[in-house]
């Protein structure tokens, strides 16, 4: 996809990629997730850790951890306003998660090249201490993520 | 830690290890996970994709795919009664799962080497087809996961 | 690609196509790899740890281990006789490997999807310790690797 | 082991330790890197693709880009004077090294947590086009590196 000739906020249509994408996502809002900013191959998201996300050893399940960073990577990768997904995800574990914490994933993009493009991602806690560290691989498909902003990038 | 001595059936003690863990484990039951089957260094779990993992894009969240791949992981791993925690995970998405598909997790040790161990797991749909790949690297701890239990292997 | 129809030894192709690649690798051919086994999606490589591998720590250079694991993914990803590239690889070190060890690398084909394929890598040693563990994620271009030889598999 | 309590300048140290790490290393030295910079948690390495490190493809050999990622990667966690190792990696191939390209590796620290850090990785061109993305997870283990040297950080 070419990016489009006119100018154009590159700030606001990446936020409201953002916002579009939040209000499908319901995965994001069950976990009580909140956007807290979006910027074209960027984004921060937070999220508390409830008691639903305890597991046995009393920390917060990987999963949880694991949903908070690579959603952070979804809506960095499509704030270009072309569908991107998540192919592969390397996440290393640092430090554990308590019940009550509120984490804070940022993603940010770290190379593009053609269709494809790496995100280094990291989750910290209230006191920003890394609970985790992440790198994801993203492919741009074809189509719009919003049909009537502009695309930001050619290629996604 | 040193396995036991006395003779005992590995399988039934890695069997009673996972029913420990799952009967601690609200966020695999409150996910609906089952514990299909526990041996000395394998786990099998199953999960059905209820409405509330789905995201925007109307297929299974990945973080839903990556907290079960984790779970048979987890369970695999602290199969021999050493505490164990995954330290990495690299998963490859290779295929969407829609809601109602009851997925299939597979955790199978790969190697291990004084307290780290690595798993190759595979997640499956209900017609067999593989949904995503993993790559978890884990470390053993200090301590039983079952007190009463003996240990399966040096080191974990 | 799609497969050819007419009738052919698909263990003789994937042989071939693995000798055709060989030839043209000076890399292995350098490095003193030798190709123990080709079958479709399946490679095994031999190389012995020469003093010109060995690092600072007197052990083999991480880069010689990733290389002999690498180069087992491309030749058993390349079995299709479909051009093949790894994409990305995640590797575990798990032991040392010595000056003069004789160490093999074994590549399987863990899941294919469309133009993407992952792979299981294990790195041995000659007394059949794993030194390394990798997981390799593969993606298929246009065009044959041996034009003579029919493809073993549409997609790659 | 604890840093130590005389004052000391550290950028010096760090330099000092990458020097003595590659007066030991024949692998970088006989590969022709050249090491650029070393700082605390940082290491710059600079590498031409010579004839023997191309493959099939006519392009750089994944394995010489891996060795040149993984040795930034070495530097960097070994500039604190603690003795650690690379215990996974996860690469990530965006773009061919062609014969003849100078090709330069940035570490660069971006957690550590008691005896474990974690490193973002880059290789790019003498056009500064990145050829990859690494994401590296190392050890320390006992002992320092340059004995006459002091520790830069307590637990490496």
């Amino acid at each position: 996809m070419k990016p489009d000739d006119t100018p154009f906020d590159r700030l606001a249509v990446a936020g409201q990629v953002g916002s579009t994408m939040y209000d499908r996502d319901r995965v994001a809002r069950r976990l009580g997730m909140a956007l807290a900013e979006v910027r074209p191959g960027f984004a921060r998201i937070a999220m508390t850790v409830g008691e639903d996300m305890i597991n046995g050893h009393d920390i917060c399940h990987g999963g949880y951890i694991f949903a908070l960073a690579d959603t952070a990577c979804a809506y960095a990768c499509n704030s270009y306003n072309v569908n991107t997904l998540s192919q592969a995800v390397n996440i290393v574990f640092m430090a554990p998660a308590r019940q009550g914490d509120t984490l804070c994933a940022e993603a940010s993009e770290s190379n593009h090249a053609g269709r494809t493009s790496t995100y280094d991602i990291k989750v910290f806690n209230g006191a920003d201490k890394v609970i985790a560290v992440a790198q994801g691989q993203c492919r741009s498909l074809r189509g719009k993520l919003v049909d009537a902003l502009p695309v930001l990038r050619e290629g996604g």
